[in-house]
Order: structure tokens, then sequence, then C-alpha cells
């Protein structure tokens, strides 16, 4: 069977596990008050070109997500995202458990625009009630998004200066940083992330940890309670150091970014082996998530020899599916799924 | 300068406000735990048609809404609710602040239709992720709803009958019932919602009382701990014979039907008025709240002599606006509104 | 029977029922946007001697406890108490809903010391660990405390020099506030309330009103949200100006402290006839509540003649039990009461 | 230098790593659907001689707490806890952030007796403001407690008892649960444990595991919604088979009861070691946690040479300390410590 479901399928990067096997009898404090830690934070510091930022390593995303958001927000408000944001829909209700409001405003293409966003706040503080309203108190956005696309320099700039109108932070989902970082077109660095965001993390349990999320705060200081608050979430790990090492492995000779190329590499040649077997796109994906349309003799015909994910039912018998790459993706395996393609067309 | 902006412009019916005055001095025990309590949970018990129904008494409609909702929910399910859905909008988050996601569907004529809930539900069951997703807990509808609309008896047995297939809750917020149980058309009584419904409660604040919301559970016992929800949400009035002695006095010679008959009379003279004066209808509204399209230039000659709430900015320079009708509308103040438009037409 | 048991059973002081009779047919907008609420904060801006106070008026001590406690901390804090607090025992959890600990300390004379509130925070700040704990992030107390004692001015200064060194707010709870500020022997007046608190609350619920407490910010604005917070707290009164009618009947004319000072000449009556009558003193309160001690055969001997309430078991089947006294206390009630012990003893 | 500071200083057993990068590259589905999780909840419903067992794997233990503790309780109830439970002390306010008071009574031995919460339910429910109060809704207690002491079978079985009468569940919090099974003279089995409470979680964290706890519900279902709370408190591992891994190669062969096994033999030759040197014991624990009381010349002299972790100041300049022992810790390090602490008395 070939996988191509999500891009948490297999474990760590090969380097991963063999440095937290060389380390695994040394001692350490816990909590993340050991030096791997630390090494890591810096070695982030340096690839953000922010020396003064604070790093903090969590586990998962969606209690990064959570950890996050509810440091940043006042009881009385929300958080304004894209209406198939990952806190909208897939997170169990992560964001209202700790009492706030998601509120959402149609995506396109997946994203939230700056205009969409702009005319929503200029409403609401029109309206004679708003003060019976979730106060809005802050911009999430995921790059890549839900459905592979990416921000461009010029849209992230300018939700920047509407944050900065409205006075409210931006903060950015990097739950598959290293691809949007590494797709062949984007104009957004990782500096450029941390210059224009108030907060964003830096994904690693899809792009090649066992798990861990690194949250970097470039500038200003998140409230000097957000350690407590990871606490509190039950989002701190005793043996931080297992979050250090990983991060550390990966700032280290480039091994995030190297990673995230040759996922966006099999993630091309992905999209041109189904689309070259007549397979429509369904959205135009420049990172590791393809997402295409099957008929129902395509599916019949790939089942029990390829696994991919449903995405959303269509008319005619047809579905969106989505196909991921990942670190881990092996061109053989490309090469398996033409054949198989091959065959069934 | 004639007001009809909303249903709670005035204090109470004087005959509140009389009962009020005689018994200030005598002696009660706190917290709901009186005599006029008792009588008033009695008499609504009778107007139900419900002998074993408990009823509880709360000081207004959010905080009835939100102790009722996160009473009946557990942690991971959320609330159904119309999108213009009260709870949905104009409650400052109350649902989220107590950790519940309100999950939204398009309204239809301000209403929830039992089918577009079906769909919904059929949708999210057969979703794979569907355990990463908010469960639907319950059905939150009003009666009348937002714009004035209300539900038939068929809507309402549909919307039941889909709760016991998916065996949750179905609850109805009340805060304008009066006025929609003495709409001229409606087939919905009283007992009607009783049956139909798991909780609703029948609202004081916007049809006679200084305050007070009277929540009625016809059959199963809510929670025991109910009560000590409500102290929780700061909703337990220390006086609660107040509440007791408006009730007890609203349900006296049903004169909760009268006065609500009275507003629906008064609205259906406000109706034609305004129709009559050339304002097209926005919502044509059966209850208490009527909705009109003016012009800027009607706008203008009615400023500093009538007031009323705007409701949403249409092109052209045209608004929809809302004109309310109460237990308090007087004959008089119709008649001046009409000469008012007279002059201006 | 006579009535003892608690300062809220009967309705409000004459002034009021009058006042809100006369409006009651006049319009205003809701929600405290109305000229009442606004005399009313200007004359209690004008008592407080803070020309620059924020007012905000709530309709019961719980819910303006839960609503000024979540507006002051941020979500790793919690907020100090004595352990006798109101908000620590009697509120049904209302801090916690709110996601908040309460920090308890033990209290002495029911009240929170300044000395032992700096060991506590002295030893937390020692501790290694103590970035794992809830967060010290302000102090509650409440004058008159639980057991009718008060602070006196120099105790008051000391947790405010306490509250400036560790950078945290003192919210102050005057739900009795009118029976502490007019007790015979207190050096603290409403002034120095309002310079030595960051935000402190005056009760009318049981001083005069139906319900309603005032709360007062003297110098910095609580958030700009907290209007948003009240809504989404469902602690937010439609027809606002109820609240404003009362406050400001209750501070024309000095009819709070007038009607205040009344129920402590009844309570210290109360006092001398109890233990004229042989009656230990549990506690010793200079305020408007009385705490004694009673055989068992004392209380057969008043049982269906004169209602108090229990307070604590003892031993030897004796109880502590509590009388209290009101604004709306009688004399006639206090001679009577005196006949019947006498009979008793 | 000697570390004996805590039992979480260590990777993980080499047997877990060596099976994680065996498996590193196979394809498993998310969330725990793997077959690795599948094999370790069937040994681990054999171990514990319960068939029927739902078991869940969590990433850390103050996630478990607050996860298991929140599906429950209703938003009306608390948890009882010694007043030194991790829960009430040591986990950020894990537990009101997520909504409940933790209703904490005096520990004795680090234990809660049945004896003492019956007496506190007695009080609870003839307290006539018992409405107005926490509903006491579930019984928390860990084993080993925070200070090493461990339950009878006869306790445990007096505290079943005891929810049995007020039907409200028993929870045990294992973090350190293999550290209790196998201390010497216990008589209480993971057999027993599955038979007397309602919940209890096998700690993998600190008994061997890079991280992880086994969440077991002997006999009822938790509710169903526990997959999605979980997810909503983002305590749901993408890489689920982790845990399943870990979990599964601790209960082959018995691995998890043998080095807890180790770790009992190291701890009794560790208090051998520290009394021998004439430290008195501050607590006298069987499990894996030492108590003892170091001058300050002792720890003078220990400085830059043994690790341990303080515990609690003590007059005349001496202090509580802990020191640890794990599945990690080494003879060789006891003989070394015994060396050391030769020379200096």
């Amino acid at each position: 069977m070939l996988y191509f479901n999500c891009d948490y399928m297999e474990g760590a990067h090969p380097l991963i596990l063999q440095k937290l096997t060389e380390t695994n009898l040394e001692h350490t404090y816990g909590y993340g008050n050991d030096q791997y830690c630390e090494q890591a934070k810096e070695k982030i510091r340096k690839a953000c070109n922010c020396p003064e930022a604070e790093v903090h390593f969590l586990v998962g995303g969606t209690q990064t997500n959570a950890a996050v958001i509810k440091s940043l927000l006042r009881p009385w408000e929300g958080v304004i995202s894209a209406d198939t944001g990952h806190i909208a829909v897939h997170e169990g209700g992560a964001i209202e458990t700790n009492c706030h409001k998601v509120l959402t405003l149609p995506e396109k293409n997946g994203k939230l625009e700056a205009d969409a966003v702009r005319s929503y706040l200029e409403v609401f503080y029109r309206d004679g009630s708003h003060l019976h309203m979730v106060q809005p108190g802050m911009i999430y956005i995921s790059h890549p998004t839900e459905i592979g696309s990416l921000y461009t320099k010029q849209e992230l700039t300018d939700l920047r200066a509407l944050c900065d109108e409205y006075q409210i932070p931006l903060f950015l989902d990097g739950a598959r940083l290293g691809y949007g970082l590494m797709a062949y077109d984007t104009d957004v660095t990782l500096q450029d992330i941390a210059e224009l965001t108030d907060v964003f993390y830096i994904g690693g349990t899809k792009v090649g940890a066992l798990f861990g999320e690194a949250v970097v705060v470039p500038r200003r200081k998140l409230n000097p309670g957000f350690v407590t608050l990871t606490k509190q979430q039950g989002a701190m790990l005793a043996k931080g150091r297992l979050l250090g090492i990983q991060f550390d492995t990966l700032f280290t000779d480039d091994l995030y970014f190297k990673i995230s190329r040759h996922a966006i590499d099999m993630a091309m040649q992905l999209k041109k082996i189904l689309t070259d077997a007549g397979c429509p796109l369904f959205f135009d994906s420049p990172s590791n998530q393809q997402f295409v349309v099957l008929t129902k003799e395509q599916e019949e015909a790939l089942a029990g020899k390829v696994s991919y994910e449903s995405w959303q039912e269509l008319p005619d018998n047809k579905r969106a599916v989505r196909f991921c790459a990942s670190w881990a993706t092996k061109e053989e395996d490309l090469c398996a799924l033409k054949e198989i393609l091959a065959q069934i067309s």
C-alpha cells in the first residue's frame, strides 16, 4: 500500500532519533530548563534574524494555538479567522473551551484577506450594538493554509498594516511552515514572518520531528505568565529536552529547510503525476498538500493500493481528495503511484 | 418624541409595581424560597398544563440562555443555532465564555429549519474527522425569532422529531414569548411549546415585568445542580420574591396574555400605518417587532420626532429600521406617528 | 414571628419604590444609557470625592465579584482571599467557573492581614516551582467582612502598600459597605476606600435597594471591555435605569448613610439585648450582623417566635447563630425580642 | 555530579528507543488509530484483569488530570483532593482553568482518609446554604502520594465504599504507579486498583517512557465524548503510535513492573545510605521518593557533587530535601553518594 494520507504517518527524521538515542541517559533538569532547549532557541533566533525573540517549545498544534490565543486575548475578545481555519473547525472547540469565540470570515483561496477583515472591522465598529458583541482582539492565519495556499509578502504586509491600525496582534500558525517557506515561487522568508507577525510557530510535528512546535515571539514579550499558562494548559512537557533536542537537530545545518524542500520536490512531482493521469486539481496548491478530484471508478481502482484522504463529496459520485507529500516521501513511491495510475486510465 | 426603539423602554405593568409596593415590607426568605415564587410557579405549571414542570426564575435573557445551555451540554458539545440567533451575535460571547461553541446554520426567515439541521447532522456524522470537531449537543431556537417571525406547530414538531432521533434537547428562547403566542395567525400555544420542547423560558423583561425570565422544564428534571449553577453564574437574585411577585401578577387573570395581545394589536396598526405611508416592509413580521425600509429623506423628516432602531444599512442611502410595539404602547402614540408620516409624504 | 435572619428579607426603602413608580412609564434607552444612571454616577463620584471615577451598576454581589475579578486577572493568575471570603465559599464556584483559582489564606477576625499576605508572597516567590503554580494576581477583601468585622484605616493602608509593592490591584467587596461606614468607631470613610483601593463596590441589595451594586473604579480605567464583559456574564440589566433610579435615590440627601446608621443603631441595641439576656458573643461585631451563642433550651424557647440564622454547630448542643439588623429593622421588633428573651431566662 | 532530583531526568528505557527506531518509517494512521495503540491497550487490559476496560493514551500528567476530571464533573461540581494533591498545588490552576474548584481537605501522611472525607460530606449536606456552594462531585487521590506514601487496600476499599454511598467517582492519579505497586510491603495490586477505582492512570513519563500516561476506565464508559475532549484540551498526540509503542514495550514481559522494582530497590538503598549517614527522615516513604533533613553544613559539603531537590525550609538553617530513585538509577551512583557522605560526616 502506498500512503499519501497526511504528513504525520512516520516517526521522525532519522537524525532526530539518533540524537535522542545518543543523549538518552544524560541527566537534564525538567520543563525545558536544559541546554538543548537553550541551543535550539538560539539557533531559531538566528534563523529568524531576531536576537531578542522569545521561543517556547510545545508538543502539538492545537495546544499551541490555544495557549497563544489565550495569552493574547482578554475575556471579552475573540479571534478573527478564516471560516476554514484549523481553530474554527478541527480542534474540537479548543478556543471556545478556553472561553473565546472564533470570529469567522469567508476564506478566499484558503486565506484571510486584509480587505475583508477591514470591511468586517469597519461594519463592526459602526454597529450601535457592538459593545454587546464579542470584540475582535487578534487575527489568526495559517501559512500554508488548510488547502496548501500561501500568503504573498504583500498580503502579509497588508494584514500587518491592518493590525497596526486596529492595534491587534497577528498570529501565524505554521504547523506546516517549512513546506510554505520552501515552495518554489513564494516570496516569503522566515525573516519576513518574524518581521510581519507578532507571534508565529514553526511546526515540527508535520516537518520531521516526532512532535513539537516552536512558538516564536519576535519582538515584544508575551505576558510573563506564558510559562504558567503552558503548565496550566497541560502543554508543558516534563522532559522538555525532547523538544530541545529535536529543534536543535532541525535547525542544525539547515535540516528543517532541506527536508522541507525535499517535500516540495515530491509534492510537485505528485501534482504532475496526478494531473498527467487526468485528475483535475481541486485546489492548485504550491505546497506539500495536493488536492485533486477522483471519479468513483478511479477510487475503486486505487482501493487497496493507494491510501489518501477524503476532502469533500462532489456531485456525480466524484470526490475531492488530498494527497500529501512530506519530508519522508520517497521518489520510489511516486513512481509506483504513477504506474498504478497508468494501469487504471 | 415618540419612542418605538424597543420593548424595554418603560418600567413594568402598573399592577406589578402596585404589588411590589404592597408587599414591600413583608419578610421573606431569600433566593426564591418564598411563597410568591411558589404561587407563581404553580400558576405557570397550570398555564403550561404541566403539573410536574420545574420552574426557575432568573433576571435576564442572556444569563438564562447561558445557564440553561451550560446545564444541558457536556464539555465537548456545542449548541446549534441560526446564524442570526441572539446567542450567536448579541450576547457578548456568553456561550463561549462558558466554554461552548455556537454551531451556526443559515437562518431562513429568521428560523432554523429541521431539514437544514438534519442535513448538517448527516454531513457531520459522515465526516471522518468528526471526533475532532465540536459535537452537536442541543438545538437553540427563539420564538418569536430575532426578526419577529414565528415557528408553526408543524415546524416545531419537525424539530422535536429530529431531536428525538438524535437524542439531543430542544431549547426555546421565549424572551418575547407572549408576543408570539398572541399573534393573530399562530397555531402554537403555550401548551404546545411545553409539549414540544425540553426547556423553554417565558420572557418577562420585554413583556410587562421590570425584569425576569421564567425557565420551564416541562418533563424531566434538569440536573439537580441547576440551582447551584444559577448561583455560580451570578444569576440568583437575593430577593427572589421580586421575581415571584412579578410572575405571580403576570399569570393572574391572564395578564401576560392580555398585555401581549394588546402589543400585537398595536403592532399590526403600526405595520399598517408604516406601509400605508409607503414604507416597504423589510421583513413581514406577525409579532411585536416591525421592520421597514426608510429613505434618507424620510429619516431626516422623522429626526427629533420619532425614535426607532437602525437594523441594517442598505444601498441608495436607505436603511432597514425596527419599530417595536409592546405592552406599554399607547394608541395615541400611533395616531401621532400617523400624522407625522402624513406630513412628510 | 420576629425575623432577624438576614439583611435582605424586605423589598426596598419606600422612597425607592416611590421613585420607580413615578418614573415607571417614562421612556429610556436600555442597558444603563439613561439619565438616571448618569445622575447616580455623578452623585457617587461626589460622595467618593473622585470626579474621574468610573461607575458601573450591576444587579448582584456574586456577579459583581465575578465580573470585576475576571476583568482584572490574566489567565494564569488567581485572587488572594481570606479562607472565609464570600468568593471562597458561598458563590457556588463563580470565580472558578470563570477559570480562576481563589488563593485562600487563614482569616484573622474575618480579615486578611497585610503581614500574612506578605509572608505568603515571599514564600511563593522563593519557591523554585512557583512558575508551576497559580500566580497571585490581586487581593480581595470585604468590608465589613463575613463576620461583621471592619478594617482600620491603617490595615487598609498596609494592604495598599503591599499591593503597590507587588503591583497587584486591591478589590474591596462592599456588599454591606454602608453598615461598615456608619459603624460607631470606624476610622474608615468612603473617600478613604476610594483612595486606598483599585476597585470597590457599594452594595445596594443589602442596604436599602431592591437589588443593585455600584462598582467604583476610582482612578484608572478598568479595561474598556468591561461593558462587554458585563454583557457576556449576563450581568447587564436591560432596563438599566432601575439601577440608576435606585442609586440616585440612595445618594440623594445622604439616604444611603442615614439608613445605614439606623441599622447600626438597631444592631447595637440588638447586641445589648442579646448579651443582657446572657447570650455570649461568638464574634464581637461592630456592624449590622451580630453573632451569639445559644443553648438548646434557648433555641427551643425562641422557636416559632424569633427567626435567625444558624452559623456554626458547637459542642454541648450549643450553636453560634446570626442576628441581622438592617435599614428596615424596627425598634418595636427589638422590644418584642427583649420581652421574649426576658421570659425565657 | 550525582543527580537525584527527580524521576524524569533521563530519556526512556533503551528498549523503548530501540522500538521507536525500528518502527520509525512505518506508516500509521494518526491520533491513536494504529495497531501499536491497540496492542498496548490489550496488554494493559490483561494486566488489569479488565477485558472490557477503556484505555486512552495521553502525553502528560497535568493534561490527563484535567481531561479526566473535566469529563467526570458537571459545571456545579468540584473535585475533592488532599490539600497537598498535585492538582491543588502544582498544575498551574489546570482544574480551575477548566472551571472547577479543587475542594481541599487536610492530608494525613499525604493521603486522603475516608473518614475525613465522610465528615466533610456530612457537614456539607447539613449546611443550610450548601446549594450556594460548589457540590462535591468526585474524589481525587494519587498513589503513591506527593510524599511517596501508599494507600493500603483497606484504605482504598473504604474510599470506594464512601464513593458508592455518595455516588461520586473515585479517580486515582498514578503518575508514579509502578513505584507504588512494586514497593516492598504494599498489599495493593494493579488489579485491586482497577477494581476499586472508577478511573486511574498508569504513569509512563516518570516510569521509563519518554512521556505518556495510560488512562484506564475499568468498567463503565467514560462519556463517549472523551476523545473529542482530549482533542479540545490539546492532549491528543498526532502521532499517537508514539504512545502505543511505548506502552506496548512497557507492558511486554513485565518491563513496567521490573523497572519499577529496580527503582524501589535503589530507593531503599538510598534511604539506608542517607539514614546511615545520620540524616533524619522527613517522611518515611516506601516508594521511590525519599525525604530527609539536611543541615546547612551538609548541604555545603554536598554542593557541586550531589544534586537533589529542596522540599521545605526548616528552622535552624535546616532543610527537608528530596532524593529520587527511578528506573534509571545506577547502583554505582549510590555507592558514590555513600562515599561522599562518609567524607563529610
